[in-house]
This record gives structure tokens, C-alpha cells and sequence, in this order.
């Protein structure tokens, strides 16, 4: 398995700014990594807003199921994350991992077991000791700091060939507020899958319901339209908390998602979204080019994203990509596999910016030359007009390689 | 691009009978390749009834327009395939290729243009130059001789790596009589996909509704039940005709699908396409595995289909199966993703005979050395009983190798 950082990886990561109300720390609990952090443990001062969407999986993992529980309450004093283990398909053993280790939570910050959110990526099958977790709580509690955010998002990876963060700054009512987030993405650990997390967090004062109301908008056109090969984890977690520190500034807090006050703040949470997303896209195991693909003219914005995932997840657009092969014909084949309305002699199919079908046919026009030098960049855009409506959409995804083949077959080897 | 067997070929090829009432003849049209043929007519002498099921793709190429449009009429005299060239997504061209291509043949047979049946595999986006037909058909309308089936089968290949026939007897009434086929599929040329097209042919007297009702339900546990890469091709054609010939035996012609005489046809045809699509799979493209996916105790057979191909269509999955490692995290990944009825603490997984998890965790008996023997076999089953009901599928595919992103991602490099 390679360790080298993805050629795809950002040329730059910002400074993360400290947040108030949250603060972090990370432990060697040996889940089963050595001479590396596996836990996070991120504290909230004060009890903060929290916000969730989890994996549409049947088969969700035990901390999925620990976190759909107590998000109801709509309160967090903390959370925590290891990796290593992904307590998913641990049987009963996996609800007793949670609920120990939310008890160890609840008594090294002192608060309630219902305050404590949970996730875990790794190992899937094996048992995980939450035995382990207790023993490095309550010093994690005490030593936890706010400037923190880059190592917090090293605790979390697994594969992920860098760690993931991303942060921005809005405002609400002339109010400056900050939002961090952090991933982890596009990992995989024998005999595990690639498994999404990730965590957000503002100083703003946003009350729960108007909190997820912005959270499951904006997974739509971000972290629900990246795929890197069409896996769906049973562990998929992504959190927003708002620790409501910019009361002290002055902020009204926000009790409806449709707030006018709240458009700086929605824009720069779904950019930062989209940032973080596209990060673990971009970690795609194996990925050697990013690819932007852009759906217009479909019946409905929904049948332009099924078109959308359709050419995202062929196997057959994604090698030819890798073999910078300007296939369209593939292209056609996932728009007439996806089963959403297409008229064939109404496609037109663009490479970068080069139209190289129209009408049905390709397009007369069309130069191979300046095709083929779209394909060998780094970032790849595909068009499709489908040519019936108004639907559009766009996602992400990344080439499949032989490297993709070779991290998920070859490690038993 | 390897030209090498598969290594999961059928080690021995049956002897292909001719076949009272159709004849066959094949030539190099020069359509692409160089020294090989790639046309094979099929001439019935009588009007054979036909029934056909195409694919689902909403952008099919023009053949596929042009043999749903001439079904209805119920009848065939001729039937006209070529390789090389999948005339699909040629715009107003391709129509008028098939009608040139209709007429070539019609006049070369002796028939109307009702009458005839195309089916085109190789290239697409390429206009298909249909005049090379009309200097070959008549010729091959002469030369046309009934034991000539393993020929036809090597006609149509594009790159598959050996052709694929199949025959079998059965008795209708007391009267015995064959059936033939011939397929082609999970091979791919530059810039195409893999397209299958399969030619059924019977010597029995069924009437057209007849056999169309046979035809469509015996596709759904074969051809309807592999898949190599999920990808759907925009030319995928599977045709059956019956030429009626056994009446000269004294069978009386059969006019409807629940005829109790069809018992022993029905299973016979059945089999015959389990055959001819297994071998498909078989010579999947980088395929050193084959893999049989069976789900039993789903809600219904539907969702048990579902999710055996939600299984059979993970690349985590097919990967983890190339690598040897019985990964039964990624199926239970590919069961929870599928979207049907699944409870994770009832679900249970085997790997060969070997059970490796039960009720929603790993099987305390499991043994490692037993589950890698039975990895390392050619031929490798996955069952997964979810615990819920009485649905039951069983569904067929391949591994996925780093010789599959070869094929499909090198050719131009």
C-alpha cells in the first residue's frame, strides 16, 4: 500500500484559527495503530447546538446508531472519534464499546452520557475495547486546547494520505463568526472500506433545528455528490455544533434556518462543505485525476444528478480517464444506463471546453489534438446537455487506476 | 491490451448440431478489422417466429431502434450482424445505415425488410458505412450452410477471447428438438463498451407470443443475473427464433407460453442461457475469478436481486475477491448500501462453505485457514442469508484486476 501523500492533495493548507467554546486534544490509545494518535476528543465549554446526517447504509455501525439516538437532545459537551476500529458489525458487543465509552466521556468532562456524540473508523468486524478509552478521557479533558484543529485531523485519518481541514468566516447581524471543519475520507484499512467523517464546528448562535436545517441542505451539493467508487460505509458521519460564543459579541441567536441574518453564514458553511468534500475526493485511494462532472438540460435537477453519478461511477468513464482517453461513447453509454430521461440525438458532451458530440453524433468539429490535451491535466471537467430541460447538477469524483485496484486487492498479498 | 484466453474459458467447446431451417454464412467486410471476418448472416428458409429483449439503455443504438420496430410483425428471414462497428450514437446516419443495410439484405434473401434483424458491436460514434454490406450478402446468401454455428460465434467477437456457443435438446409432445445459440460480450474496442449480443436459434414450432413470453422470463435469472462492471451497453440484444422445422417430426405447433408441453423446452432454453451468460462473465474482462452471489431470506426475490447485485457490483467487493481476502466487511457494506430491508444483527455470510459471520458479528468459529482455501479456488460463492424472509437471487460476476483498468484505461497510452 502506498504512503505517499496523493499527487492530488492541496498545494497548501490554512492556518486554523482557534474556535471559542471548543477545545481538543488527541491520545495514543492503541486501538491498533503504533506511534500515532487515534483519539480525538473535542470538548464543548458550554452545552453547543449539534446538527448531524449519517450513512444511508441498512447496516449502520454502532455509533451511528449511538449518535441518531442522542441527537434528539440537540445538545453537545463532546465528542468523541477514533480510528483504527470502526465498531460496525460488532453485534451487541458494539452498542456495549458505545455506551462504555460514552460513559467514560461523560465522566471525564462531567456531563451527561446524552451529551456525547461518538465516531469510529477502521477495523469493521473486530470488537473494539472501549476499556481503552477510559484510561486517556480525563487527561485528554484536562490537557484539551482551542488551537488544536490540524492535529485533531490527524487523530482521525486512516489511510487518508494528508489530513483534511478547512475554515472560513461569516457574518450574522455585523457579527464576525468562524466555521472549522475537519475530515478524514477515502481511507481503507484491511478489512475495512472508506469511511467519511467529519466535524464541524462555529462560534455562531444557532439553535439545533435551524442548525440541521442548514446542515441537510448543504450535504446535498457537496458531501452527497462526491463518490470515490460508489461504496456507500456503514459509518458515514458528518456533524455541525455551534458552540454560541458569538453571543458575547453581540449575536441574536438564530432560531430559524430561514433567518434572513443567516446568508453570509449558510454560503460559507456550504463552501466549506464543498472544500472539505472535495478534499477527500481528491485523497481518492489511488486517484491520479479529479473529475468535475456537470449534468444541464435533464427533465429535474434529481434525474440530472442520477445522470450525473451514473457517468461518475462507470468504471468505464473512470479508466478512461485514468488512460486519458476522451471516451464519450462511455459517457453515453452512463447517461442511457442511468434510466432517467435522455433523448439520444439531443446529447451534446463536452471534455474541458471542447464539444466533442452534438445532435446525437460527434461533433464535426471536434479536434483530437486539443481534446487529448484536456485529458492529461490534473482536473477534468465533463459536460453533458442532455437537451429535454432545466435540471442540473454537478459532482465529483475521481479516475480509477490501477493503484485503486492494487490498495483495496494486494494488501493480504 | 492482452489477447491471451481468459483463464476461466470452458475447457472444452461443445459439438454444435446444424439446425433444420436456418442456414449461416460469415465474411470480412472490412467494417475494422484486418483478416478476420466480421459479418455473419443468418438465413432462415422459412419465416421463423422471433422474440427478442434488448437493452434498457435510454440511448440504444439505431439497431436496436430497427429490431424493435420489425418484432411486431412476428416473423424473420434473415438476420445481419457485424463487428467492428457499433453504429451507435451516429445520429440520423445510423438510421440510415440500418434501412441500406435492411435493403442489402432483403434483396440478397429474398424477402421484405419487415423480415430482417441487425444487430451491430464494435466502435462507437463512428458512422457505419453499410455499402461494404451489399457486396457480401448476396454471396453469402448462397454459400449459407447449417453447420457452420462455432464460425457464426467467432464473427461477432470483438475482444472476447474465445467464442461462445451452446446447445441443448429437449421434447415437445414427444418430438425432440434443439436448440442452439451463440454470444458474444465483456469484450471492448476503442472507444466502445462491452456490449452483449446473443442469437437463440430452435428448430421447434412456437408461435412469436410464445416465445417472446419464454424468452422474457428466461432472461431474468441469466443474462438479466451477470454483470461484469455495471456498466450497460447501448446495444445489448438477445434474440430467439424458432423455425418451426420439428413439424415435419409431427409436433404441433405451440401457440401459448403456458402450454404444458413446454415443460421440458423451457427448462432446456433456460439452461442454455444460464451457458451462454456464465461464459460471458467468464470472459470478463481481466477476470482470473468467477464469483457466484447468492442472497437468500431477503424481503422478497426482488430485493434479494438488489442487493446480490449491490454485492456483485462493488468494487470493494470484486477487488477484495482478485486480492484473495474473504472480506465479508465489504459485503456487509455492499448489503447495507443497496437500500432494501436489512437488519444488521441477523445478517449471515459464507464464503465457499465456510461461514464467516452470523448474527451481526464474526462467526466465533470461523477459521482463517479454511476461509483463504477457499479464496484462492477459480470459481468462488458468496451467500448472504439477511434473516428476514423468503426472497432468494442468485447473481453472477467476475473480479475486478488490475488487467480490467488496463484494458480499459491503456489502449491509448
Amino acid at each position: 500500500m502506498s504512503v505517499a501523500v496523493s499527487p492530488l492533495a492541496p498545494k497548501s493548507y490554512p492556518d486554523m484559527p482557534a474556535l471559542r467554546g471548543v477545545r481538543m486534544a488527541t491520545a495514543a490509545a492503541g486501538i491498533k495503530y503504533k506511534n500515532r494518535t487515534d483519539v480525538l476528543l473535542m470538548v464543548f465549554d458550554k452545552p453547543a447546538s449539534v446538527a448531524g446526517v449519517f450513512t444511508k447504509s441498512k447496516c449502520p455501525s454502532a455509533p451511528v446508531d449511538f449518535c441518531r439516538a442522542n441527537l434528539g437532545s440537540g445538545a453537545a459537551r463532546a465528542v468523541v472519534v477514533n480510528s483504527g476500529n470502526a465498531n460496525a458489525f460488532t453485534g451487541v458487543k458494539g452498542k456495549a464499546a458505545t455506551e462504555l465509552t460514552a460513559k467514560s466521556a461523560a465522566a471525564a468532562v462531567g456531563c451527561s452520557e446524552g451529551e456525547i456524540f461518538l465516531a469510529s473508523t477502521g477495523v469493521i468486524g473486530e470488537p473494539l475495547d472501549a476499556s481503552k478509552f477510559a484510561g486517556v478521557l480525563g487527561d485528554m479533558n484536562v490537557r484539551a486546547e482551542a488551537d488544536f484543529w490540524q492535529e485533531a485531523a490527524k487523530a482521525i485519518m486512516t489511510t487518508d494520505t494528508y489530513p483534511k481541514v478547512s475554515t472560513r468566516t461569516a457574518e450574522i447581524g455585523g457579527v464576525i463568526v468562524t466555521i472549522n471543519g475537519i475530515s478524514k475520507g477515502a481511507g481503507m484499512i484491511a478489512p475495512d472500506m472508506a469511511t467519511m467523517l467529519s466535524f464541524v464546528v462555529t462560534d455562531a448562535d444557532i439553535e439545533p433545528a435551524a442548525l440541521q436545517s442548514l446542515l441537510s441542505a448543504g450535504v446535498g451539493p457537496t458531501f452527497n455528490s462526491v463518490t470515490v467508487d460508489s461504496d456507500t460505509s456503514t459509518s458515514d458521519t458528518l456533524m455541525l455544533f455551534a458552540t454560541g460564543a458569538a453571543a458575547e459579541d453581540g449575536q441574536v441567536k438564530v432560531t430559524s434556518a430561514d433567518d434572513e441574518r443567516l446568508s453570509s453564514f449558510r454560503a460559507a458553511l456550504n463552501d466549506l462543505l464543498k472544500d472539505l468534500a472535495l478534499q477527500v475526493v481528491r485523497d481518492g485511494e489511488g486517484a491520479r485525476k479529479m473529475v468535475e462532472v456537470t449534468v444541464t438540460g435533464a427533465e429535474n435537477d434529481a434525474a440530472a444528478k442520477k445522470i450525473a453519478l451514473s457517468i461518475a461511477n462507470s468504471p468505464l468513464v473512470k479508466t478512461a480517464v485514468a488512460g486519458e482517453d476522451a471516451n464519450w461513447g462511455r459517457v453515453v453509454m452512463a447517461v442511457g444506463k442511468s434510466g432517467e430521461m435522455a433523448d439520444r440525438d439531443r446529447l451534446a458532451i463536452w471534455f474541458g471546453g471542447v464539444r466533442v458530440a452534438v445532435n446525437g453524433e460527434r461533433d464535426p468539429d471536434y479536434s483530437e489534438a486539443e481534446t487529448t490535451a484536456v485529458m492529461r491535466l490534473e482536473d477534468i471537467t465533463v459536460k453533458v446537455d442532455i437537451g429535454l430541460g432545466q435540471g442540473t447538477a454537478t459532482v465529483w469524483t475521481c479516475d480509477l487506476t490501477k493503484e485503486y485496484v492494487a490498495i483495496n486487492g494486494d494488501y493480504r498479498s
